[in-house]
């Protein structure tokens, strides 16, 4: 590839980036997309957007993209939690970093290559790409010095700019802790795996385990329920009640009614009846011996505790002598727990981790088939022998030029577009029992995955793979990386152009959103949905970066060229997701800078990656001096990798003892822990805006029993179907209460309701 | 190699193991070795063996052998602890699962194998032994499912066996920790990486930050002074002792010695003086202000706890910002800690840690040279071409099959002996803080060489080394092994027989202890050490057990001859250790089981092995299904793998919080906590047996105060030199008594002794 068709290529994404962004800047001043532009602040901060219209609306400004570089971490931190401050410091680290590599490498280096050998050079615009990459440099060069040289500075600097973003996430994530004095997930242990006993419910043992063993700081605490189960009741519900609909519908008399007494029921699952036609007390008898079974406490339970300190050391330590029961674990936050989780077995986990793994494994493998076919289009003479009918229309230059250049990685970046949906499905069957953990987990799955797919596999398949299959002799890893990265320095920076450049254009401009709301508004015509605001997509953006800081670091000394491009891709990235996080998604739930080892971990693999591969490009120069200086920096690295790992990383697996029992003791002293025990009775609720719906219910259920005649509870009805969140399932009946009584109530409360309905001959609940 | 060369490599080692065997027999019975064969028993149990002369004692017996097969499984926990159990529990694992393999291997494979090629078959004694392994099969074969199906049974009973054991000694390991109600170590942590802060002295810090984080259970506390420092105070007053000998020799009035002001002093460190010639008051003065310095607090204290719950809550948490400060851990017991290392700042460890990483790295790959010299020894017309002039010994067929059957063995043998001391100081200077953890950190070291060393590198010295540095073409690992390992059955059959039967016999006879013992007693004719009785190498006995495991495991299939070896080896063992743990080896410190998860992890390291060598091997035969066959295998061994992490190893961690507060209260409420807690404050001393020599010594120097002219000190002196226990350094001054005072105390105490030994002109202390 020429220097004027990787021009040509940047040309075209620059154009597309400056379009869209002044798209961008026009359209987020328009108040029909208010909602998509600026999700997070219409919802938290409650203001209103002038209407009026302005000329101003109309012309591209850049008064946003200041307003995202002066925001304050402070602020920052307010409006997206510390995830999106460690999200923020990977792009500071990344542009400090690769600052530095792009002056180091292209004042020292690039020159170093260009005049590595002794060629007549052409003009810059004509010459190809591979003079620009160490394949330039003469076997045994004097000059693979400066190589090694920047290599050293580098790596030093890079430990020590990630020291100080570990140290600086480290301390906030304290400081984080410290304020948010109300977090009820501070004083809240998860416990799962409890043993079946021969008590009624699970409630009474969790009581008694807790007063026995945690007597002085325990406080009460919450049992689970079978989320699926209660779906079930209500699906079933809903089925019945048509058939009852179409009973009643050609049985008009209440004794014809009564033959309705076989159909399957819904809230029982038995055998049941239509209630209304039985006195109340057989009813309950009737839920009570059969249709209870279904609606089971699960062998899960939030328990409270009365200090921090005390939640803490519950959740650290080991309960019982069998280590699958009793289980504890710090609770997640209340907006953060994964409810559809929580009522897993604890025992399925090992094995749900041990399937998804190999699920992500084969995925990853199979995988390899698009990439490999999208390697052999970057080839231009490979398509013209498979796709022999298009040789007109490749022998056009530009059209050459563009898809050596760019459709490869337009393709692969559509494909990868399925990754991250397919990662976070495997995520979520693993089990977790917060969003959070979920997310986490699926950025560890996609990130494995672009490194291996995007990374190895290019490389690999770019030059082995068709030798892989033909013979079983392969080179030495080191070796043969080393004779690959320099050749495929075209796709990945033209993988920088279209996966990175373009990417944040679409991340800025909302495309999803955009159309989603357009369609709702103009074309279906809905009442627009001003709940849903979107969260940050931590799990598909941090890979992302992270795989471009790989690039960066593994062809900063190949192949110099691929600096300016990243360090662009970093800059826009730093503006764009500054200004998303601020204005269009909104925090609901945050890991505490949890992304932050993730990231230090991956920079760490990448530093000693690039060693080894520069181990083998010098080994390949026959500079054996060169290739040596390569392997005291691992080992160095690998050093400050323990460092760090001793000196950070315990602070963001747990809390530390001093900090809490401090909070604790000034809560205690200032009388505000009363407030905190009372705020926890209400913290962690199943189904939480079906509460009131029950509440409204069970009001309605006592005016039946005065007066059955009346169907009061329509209206009521209808209003909490809209009330609830959208994405929740519609038909949670309002179980929050825990106490078994009350759930007997509502369930017959429900059953009273669908009476009422009947009666009234309305099916506006079944809708 | 033939079956006959085999046989008579056989034969010797089965003479000498006869031989060996007999000689103990009647060994043990002689008076004059009785501390070499019953160290343990008669420290333990003070029994008196008579000393008649009897034929008896001269005859060879298996009496001793039937008492170690009886002795129950509670004999030996109590005699030799879990640690033992856990030993014992991997060879009768290793016993159960290659019996099973034994009888499927030799009646189902073998023939198999035999019979694999039609081909001429000679006497099964001239029959070469690559007859019998998987290389005489045919490719294409169809009887390699038999391979197949013996696999599945042999992966499945070993997880079922070893799960049958993984429960029995986690369970054991909760009734060890109910049973010794009176261990101190449950009530004490180790705190290590106490901040320097204004305060004079450490304890202080200690007794500040415990009272304010964890006063519900702190007790009190002990804090750990610098060993080191101590020792260089007393290498220094020896050398000053030694000059003022020199100086009064000269010198002998009063007013010359005051000329010795100027020699630099061992307990001061600076200039000082003979301390008899300064008034008290001046002396002291002396030592609090300079000398002083030298006997340092160190970073580092026991704490103590009122319950064990306590302690253990106090153990697990975090406890500052800073997870480098105030590190605390349950502490080892009493006997167990490792004093020379308690020391040590918890800052260096990291450092330390990668350091003896790299050590032992290092000191792997440099083993592979005399490995591979050895290697080539085995391939006898090797050793033609090298030494020409043996050629004429070297053609008799008896030395050829002694050379290639039997030396090299031997050869390797005796360079493994370095390996274990050499692992062991590696670990040392990792920086454990116990005994216990020491041997086991070694124990993985070494058999992580041992599988290296041993088992890989033999496997591709035998076959590829040499291709290997010619040039850089090497075939996938699996078929690499695949096709080593049959070749190399002769090798490790030979290994089994020499490092496995002989080196049995050898701890059998205790050759070591034997000729010590015998050199002691009648070449210097000193007095019998009678407290030295040297603990159980966990270190070197079970790497070498595990090392036959995978040995067994690798060869079951492709070489079954391998097993018959490996299972008289298995039953020697099981006798041998059991015999030698109830009569030898003392029990002074024991990890609780610790070695077990090792031995579990590499039993799963193995079979994966097994199932990665069988694909490889199936598919140089040609039989994609056979070789297809041995994937599901592996990740069943992996799902298994991880059902135990989740099940049972969080038990070898930490202890169940309920056992420990059922043991507290039971403890609270029969009244012996009393009794316990009384028992901590003499339970860590850091300075043992010279505790009693300094009280006496402090009784001196009373005795000195009122009258200076006698030396009543001089047979206490020599007493105490003698009472301490072998190992140790002997000039540790007796410092156990915290109290900054009493040191104080003590270090004038020692100036006055060397006073008094001064003017009695003996120079007993300095020998």
């Amino acid at each position: 590839m020429k220097i004027s068709a990787l021009m040509t290529s940047a040309g075209i994404n620059i154009g597309i980036c400056v379009l869209l962004w002044s798209l961008y800047s026009v359209l987020r001043k328009q108040p029909a997309f208010v909602r998509v532009y600026f999700g997070r602040r219409i919802a938290e901060e409650n203001r209103l957007l002038r209407e009026a219209f302005i000329l101003e609306r109309f012309v591209p400004s850049t008064g946003w993209i200041v307003k995202a570089l002066q925001c304050t971490e402070e602020d920052l931190l307010a409006a997206a939690g510390l995830d999106a401050i460690a999200f923020n410091r990977i792009l500071v680290f990344s542009i400090r970093i690769f600052s530095l590599a792009a002056i180091l490498c292209l004042f020292g280096i690039l020159p170093v290559h260009y005049f590595g050998r002794k060629t007549h050079h052409l003009e810059i615009p004509s010459e190809q790409l591979h003079m620009f990459t160490v394949q330039n440099v003469e076997v045994q060069s004097r000059w693979l010095w400066v190589h090694s040289l920047v290599l050293y500075i580098i790596s030093g600097v890079a430990c020590f700019l990630l020291h100080i973003e570990y140290k600086h996430i480290a301390r906030l994530r304290l400081l984080h802790l410290k304020r948010t004095t109300l977090n009820p997930g501070q004083f809240t242990v998860l416990v799962r795996g409890i043993p079946k006993t021969a008590n009624e419910s699970c409630s009474s043992d969790v009581d008694d385990f807790f007063t026995k063993y945690h007597a002085s700081s325990y406080l009460f605490h919450q049992v689970v329920y079978k989320a699926g189960k209660v779906q079930k009741i209500m699906t079933g519900a809903k089925k019945a009640c048509g058939k009852l609909d179409h009973s009643t519908s050609t049985d008009t008399t209440l004794d014809q009614s009564r033959k309705a007494i076989t159909y399957p029921c819904c809230v029982c699952g038995a055998s049941s009846n239509s209630f209304q036609l039985l006195p109340t007390d057989e009813v309950a008898k009737n839920i009570d011996n059969e249709s209870w079974n279904y609606l089971q406490e699960c062998a899960a339970a939030f328990v409270f505790f009365k200090t921090r300190y005390g939640a803490l050391l519950a959740s650290q330590a080991l309960q019982t002598s069998n280590p699958t029961k009793w289980v504890t674990d710090l609770a997640p936050e209340p907006d953060d727990v994964y409810w559809s989780n929580i009522w897993l077995p604890y025992k399925q986990l090992w094995i749900r981790r041990i399937a998804t793994l190999l699920g992500s494994l084969v995925f990853s493998v199979l995988f390899l088939l698009p990439v490999t076919f999208i390697q052999g289009l970057s080839q231009l003479d490979q398509v013209h022998r498979k796709l022999p009918f298009l040789n007109g229309l490749l022998k056009q230059p530009y059209i050459s030029q563009i898809i050596t250049g760019y459709l490869p990685s337009v393709i692969l970046l559509l494909f990868l577009y399925t990754v991250s949906p397919i990662m976070i499905l495997f995520s979520t069957l693993e089990g977790p029992t917060s969003h959070s953990e979920r997310k986490r987990s699926a950025c560890s799955k996609v990130l494995y995955f672009f490194i291996w797919n995007v990374f190895f596999v290019n490389l690999a398949s770019g030059a082995v793979i068709s030798q892989l299959n033909s013979s079983s002799t392969t080179k030495d890893i080191a070796v043969q990386l080393a004779g690959v990265i320099p050749g495929q320095t075209t796709f990945f920076i033209t993988y920088v152009l279209t996966s990175g450049w373009a990417s944040l254009s679409s991340e800025l401009m909302q495309l999803f959103g955009l159309i989603y709301n357009f369609i709702i508004k103009y074309v279906l015509r809905m009442k627009e949905d001003t709940a849903f605001v979107p969260t940050f997509p931590y799990h598909t953006e941090v890979p992302k970066v992270m795989l471009f800081g790989l690039l960066g670091f593994s062809c900063s000394v190949l192949a110099p060229l691929i600096l300016p491009f990243l360090l662009v891709y970093f800059f826009l990235g730093y503006v764009v997701y500054r200004n998303q996080l601020l204005n269009v998604y909104r925090m609901r739930y945050d890991s505490g800078g949890l992304y932050w080892p993730i990231a230090h971990n991956t920079v760490m693999f990448s530093l000693v990656l690039t060693q080894i591969i520069c181990f083998g490009v010098f080994g390949l120069k026959k500079s054996p001096v060169a290739a040596g200086f390569t392997i005291p920096p691992i080992f160095f690295i690998l050093s400050f990798n323990q460092y760090c790992r001793t000196r950070f990383l315990p602070l963001f697996k747990t809390f530390p003892t001093q900090d809490l029992i401090d909070l604790d003791r000034e809560d205690e002293r200032s009388g505000r822990m009363e407030h905190i025990h009372h705020g926890l009775r209400s913290a962690y609720r199943q189904f939480p805006d079906e509460d009131i719906k029950l509440e409204k219910i069970l009001t309605v259920r006592n005016d039946e029993d005065q007066d059955e005649g009346r169907s009061s509870s329509e209206p009521n009805g209808e209003q909490t179907c809209k009330e609830q969140e959208p994405g929740r399932d519609l038909c949670h009946p309002t179980l929050e209460g825990l106490p078994v009584s009350r759930l007997r109530d509502s369930v017959r409360s429900i059953a009273f309701l669908w009476t009422a309905k009947k009666r009234s001959g309305d099916s506006a609940l079944m809708n």
